[in-house]
């Protein structure tokens, strides 16, 4: 197991309805040191890209964006999930469906901050049906902006978007990936990475 | 000017309704090197206090109070504005009622990540009414952890957030102080710190 998989194991808990919690280092509660690890695995996987920017979404991407962007020496743009009062301008606007919640959602990036120069890794925390990052994919896309890569903190390997990203090409470097989890004894498996 | 008020000055842009956008930089597109210049000075300005936890609040708040957080050595804990499906156990809530939108918000945080023995700095990006950080401080007070300071990005001058957090004889370290600002010529003042 690799430092996130073994944190993970150590300090997740699994609930019914396949929901694992990492909130006490990862999404409600930060461990700053766990982040830091987490940019520097990144940085090694992606060696070589000519990543320019990255770029996320609120809420609980943006402080592993940020503590990564650190290792990368590049400035962090986070996508918003509605319109706020304070934007406006032209506007790249994602519709994603959600399926788990059955609800559509808006992801906003000013177009200020993307276009064609820029060389993209997208960072999240959590990748399960892949829809947010859908929608952050479709925005680079539409900026003429390229994706060099996406870095997720936690996969959920049993739900169908890592497949469907990899499937269409994508450097995708998931640094945990929950194959299964038993809420009945808290077990959790990991991808053979 | 100090180094976040020359930022304002040059990158900041004024809008009617006393709107100051710092969206390049600040909280859509975020410049990590200055976050690290900022959270050098609040770690000089709250020298000898015994900070063991940063708390801030979704969004904005959070790649602010994670750079921060490296300069303090501390973990930090963000309120999430409404109950997410993986919320469940215990919360503080404080209900926080807007002034200027007229409407009630939720600032939340799990019991588990706080409690008395916690000595807490609070961050945030904006202070203008004030009322998202009277629900973090509402909430640090139910745990009965205890506030040793506040540290604010930038703080409108004009609007009444600080003078009552300064009354009520917290350190609060805006740094930077719009006292007023015009929107047909673009110019900001700054109160002399």
């Amino acid at each position: 197991m690799n430092f996130l998989e073994e944190r993970i194991a150590k300090d997740g808990i699994v609930k019914e309805g396949n929901v694992l919690k990492v909130d006490s280092f990862l999404n409600h509660q930060i461990d700053i040191a766990l982040f830091n690890q987490m940019g520097q695995e990144w940085k090694k996987r992606f060696e070589g890209k000519p990543i320019n920017k990255i770029l996320t979404i609120e809420a609980s991407g943006i402080g592993i964006a940020c503590i990564a962007a650190q290792h990368f020496g590049v400035p962090v743009v986070f996508a918003k999930k509605s319109k706020s009062i304070n934007m406006e301008g032209e506007m790249y606007v994602a519709e994603v469906e959600s399926f788990t919640h059955r609800c559509k959602n808006q992801v906003i990036v000013s177009k200020k901050f993307l276009g064609p120069e820029d060389h993209v890794l997208i960072i999240d925390d959590f990748l399960a049906n892949g829809c947010a990052l859908q929608g952050l994919i479709g925005i680079v896309q539409s900026a003429g902006a390229t994706v060099e890569g996406i870095g997720i903190a936690v996969e959920k390997g049993f739900q169908a978007g890592g497949r469907m990203i990899r499937n269409l090409g994508y450097q995708l470097e998931s640094l945990a990936i929950v194959e299964s989890m038993d809420a009945t004894d808290g077990n959790i498996s990991f991808r053979e990475q």
